[in-house]
């Protein structure tokens, strides 16, 4: 099963790579431009402080936190604030400004995609 | 949910971080320790040739492969045999030697353990 409607030609401008990619890793083999785009999320991931504010945004009450709500990852609220847009821009998290803070949220689809990509038993054809 | 019996220390030395980490990424913060045990994980993702090795591993007859089946990715063998080495020293695929090859193949539970991580949606308590 393959959910890709079209080749992915490039990146969205609205960071949503993973809805053109890609198939489970077990379907077929990526083509170039897939890979590339999937890469691009795995990359963001590929890192300690990342995955610890994404793993705080995301167990976060309501699933939302801000910067104000992040204090024990060990980095500066600047670096915080730099990572989390870091995320914004991989399409791994969504924000909102309400009032002085952006808050932000785990874009589901992102993950979704991702997770599905690594679903190697149930990928198989 | 969580499956972590214990904190992770240091990478086991069969690779098989994913066993000690790590609970879904909504299900509560990670600690700095299975941080950077996962973040090794997603960072051999992010990158495309590895992305395109894997599938076409996992994807191949049988879902084992040998560099000599492996022709189509852009990239000189050697540096065929240096990325699948790569994965296999990050706990992504198991290889055995056969005659004159090395076959590959997806590690299921490193897979399932990163899958897992992503499942923000079944993952909140």
């Amino acid at each position: 099963m393959t959910r890709m409607k079209a080749p992915p030609t490039a990146k969205p401008a609205n960071g949503h790579g993973a809805e053109l990619c890609c198939p489970p890793l077990s379907e077929r083999p990526l083509n170039s431009e897939e890979a590339d785009v999937a890469a691009q999320l795995f990359k963001a991931l590929g890192d300690p402080i990342r995955l610890r504010l994404l793993s705080a945004v995301a167990s976060h009450r309501e699933g939302e936190a801000c910067v104000c709500d992040i204090s024990d990852v060990g980095v500066s609220q600047p670096t915080v604030s730099h990572h989390l847009r870091k995320l914004r821009e991989a399409g791994l998290l969504i924000s909102e400004r309400r009032g002085t803070w952006i808050y932000y949220r785990v874009d589901p689809v992102t993950l979704a995609a991702m997770e599905r990509m690594l679903s190697v038993a149930s990928g198989r054809a």
